[in-house]
Order: C-alpha cells, then sequence, then structure tokens
C-alpha cells in the first residue's frame, strides 16, 4: 500500500535551511518526527502533554532523501504503521510535496513500546494495538 | 500603536520544546525570525528565493519573556516597522497566543540595509522605503 | 570591566550556518544561552542533572551583533554577572574570537530566580547569591 | 572491522535537549553530519569555505539507537568509508561515549558524488578515490 490515512502539514522555516539554501538534512529526521508525535496524538496514543508518558521509543530509522526541500515549499508527512509485533511496530513516514503529492523523502521507524517508569521495553499495550488497528484497517 | 498589519501563525514543533518541557528559549528568536523573513516577503522586499539578496542585516534585538510557549499551544508572531531611518529599521516582532492574542513575548530589532555585493550598509533602497511606508501607513 | 572569569569555547557545527553561509542569528542565541548554563554549573548554582531544579528563568535579553560567525571559527563565550538584586540579576555574555579576542556579538540579560515547584520568582537564594558574589568579587 | 581512524568530538548542548531530558533523536543526526563534514575536512575532501563545492550529497541513512546521550555526557562520533562504488560510497558513523568507547548509536549512510553546477551525480573523482583509499588503507 502507499498512501497513509493521516497527514501532518509541515511549515518550513527559514532557519531550517543550510548552506547548500535548501532545508538541511536532519530537519527531514524533525519533520518525520512531528508527523509520528501528531499521528500518536491523532490516534489518542498520546495526550500532547505528559512528556513521561510517551510510550515509545526509537530503535531504528532509515531516511531515503529523493529530492531537497527548498524555502517556501508547501510539504506535509504522511504517517502510517506498517506492522505491529509483539513490543515493536514499524512506522512508514513520507515527506511529501503538498501539491504534487511527490515524495521527497521516505522513512521507515523501528519503534518499541516502552514503560518509562521501569526504563524497559514491554509489549504493545492492548489498546494502543487496537487503536492503531482500527485506524490502520490492520 | 499596539497592532501588526501582519501577523505569521508558527508551527510549535516536538523538536522545540527543551527539558522544561516548554518552547526553548532560542526558538522564540527563531519564531521572531520567521515573523521578519515572511513578512518582508508579503511585503515585496525579498522574493523568497535569492538568499544573496536578503537587503537586511540584524544589528540588535532585545526580547522580553513573558510566558512559555507550550507545545499544542496556537500562536502567530505579529510583525511591524515602526522606525525608519536613513540606515536602519526598527521592527517590532511580538509573538502571542493566536486564540487569546495575549502576548507571550515581545522583540524589538534594529535592522540594517545591507549591500551583501560590496558587503557595506546602505541607506535604505527608496523602494524598500515605500512599500514600508505604504503597508504601515507611516 | 570588561573581561570574563569565566569561559565556555563552543564548537561551530555545520548544522549552525544558515543560507547566508555563517552562522543563523539564532544560534548565537543558543552560544549564549549554553554559555550561562555552563557558567551556573561552574559556579555550582546548577549540577547539570536535575532540569526542574535549574533555578533561574530568563525575563529579558539583548543581543548586539558585531560580525558574523563562520563556519570553523574558534569560538567562546565569556560570561559575567554583573548585577545582583533582590529578585533578578543580569548576566553579560559575549562571543569572542578564541583566538583574538575579538568581540562577534554581546549580549545582556536579566534572568530572575524562579522557584519551579510553586512557579512564581523568589528572592535569589542566600547561597546563590554568595557563590556568585565570591566567584565574581562583587 | 570496527574501528574508526577519524574521531569528531560533539559538544553535548542544552539546547539539543529534549523534553524526554536527553538528547533528541534528530541530533544524533546532526551528529553524525557534523563527523562526516569534519572527516572529508580532515581528509581533504572539502576546504570548510566553498560551500558550492561539497562534493557529496546524502541519498540515504540509516541509524541505530542503543542508548540515550545525556548532558553533559562526553561523546565523539567516529567516521569511516567502509565501501567506495563507482558513483556512491558507504560511510559507517558511530556516536560513541568518550569515555568507554561504547556505542550510542550507529549510522549508515549512502552519499553520492555530486556535480552541484551541472546538478547531476557524477562518478567519484579520482583524487577522491586515491585519498579515501589512502587515509582507509582499503
Amino acid at each position: 500500500m502507499d498512501e497513509f490515512r493521516f497527514y501532518q502539514p509541515i511549515q518550513v522555516r527559514y532557519g531550517d535551511i543550510d548552506p547548500q539554501r535548501h532545508v538541511n538534512n536532519s530537519r527531514f529526521f524533525t519533520y518525520m518526527e512531528q508527523g509520528r508525535v501528531s499521528y500518536f496524538q491523532h490516534l489518542g496514543l498520546w495526550d500532547g502533554t505528559d512528556f513521561d508518558n510517551l510510550g515509545m521509543i526509537l530503535l531504528e530509522t532509515t531516511i531515503t532523501f529523493n529530492e531537497p526541500i527548498l524555502y517556501g515549499q508547501s510539504i506535509r508527512v504522511g504517517v502510517r504503521t506498517e506492522r505491529l509485533g509483539n513490543k515493536s511496530l514499524n512506522v512508514i513516514t513520507a515527506i511529501e510535496d503538498a501539491e504534487s503529492g511527490r515524495k521527497l523523502a521516505t522513512g521507515n521507524s523501528v519503534l518499541v513500546a516502552y514503560d518509562y517508569s521501569k526504563t524497559q521495553s514491554i509489549p504493545i499495550p492492548e489498546n494502543f494495538r487496537r487503536l492503531i488497528e482500527e485506524f490502520e484497517g490492520l
């Protein structure tokens, strides 16, 4: 599947532009992080305020850079969960040109359910699993 | 005068939040920078692409912090030119809560007209002056 | 007085450079923030780990920009407390070229002693006052 | 091989810390970018000033996160070239605790030789290839 049920528009800032005069590579990461956080909020997995209770940590991420992002460009991050394992899940993110839908970069991240109070990974909580499955139709 | 004819909405990012769990002080600066750049684009003083020809450099800025900015808060930056000198101008910026209009921070910046090719300050070009005066009703 | 008893060297990153091909203005703020935090650690006012107990909040800051900072330039931030009031203090910061000592930017910040648990300003604690007075010879 | 002939120490900034109270994930990317840029400078592939002539663009990067990075932690980025293809090369980066040598994160990046004036990928220039082979003993 190549589409997303959730998109987060991202505002490119002057301060995101680097000496190459396009968006700095590290900001692609920041944009995808914003996509993921917004997605989890949208699904009701995070309340947007309790930073001690984000519930997930990032284990690995791969970013493929297709095109530079320019100042003034209208972009959005598409986010979807592709795989729900026992303790981990794969989240796909794509930075798209908001007008053409062209993929400027794609990301594949492995996240792990995490109990911050016990500082250890845990099985994905049942309500998380259910909310993701329902939203994604998995 | 206390109002603005130009407002730039700003998207608070997860990556803007610091260990105090509100927006890092340096990001107030980034938000105001974005406000100023957008204002100059809106007035036709910058085309949004020619980074060798921004025409202005920042000489001094004062920021007053009234309230913390929180993740999820809807904010905007109001921008206006308050004084047009021979070579310099004063630009006022205010970060406001977009719902209540409450001022979360205010900035007062002195900018200087600058010729990047000659790397020296210059009198504010006449078309800059005219565009600002017209927009602000100065 | 024009000198500092504390200097924090700062590492300029490629990611700090903006399309003007010098350090972005907002990073001057980040560098000065790093100077202040390091200074408070050096004086024993912060332990470097307890983010709920930084003890100070920033009320106002003025930055004067003298020279651009370039990639590869060796810089340091000088920090000193200039005034100790009842609840507030003035902290002077200067970003200097580490080789020539030339001031690239200067900052004047007003900080306020703050009780995070009560979320209100408080008189500067006596031990803070004493440690600063001793260090600065005030 | 698991070691590096080049290490770039990195200064963790207060401004790098996120609400989780460790270094924000996107900064791992910034640290590795700084490692790569410093490595290319060290090998004589970039002069540190000509931003129109960096010679390489990033095609893909994978980061594995092993441990959080804390404020005050002494870290360094190890960098090496692992594979030299016709147009592309693989650069391995590892963020290490500078005291224990423990790997906090590892990165695997594919870079492509690029002619900025023609905006197209090119075969890796012979002098680049030779300098890398000599340094790495490839």
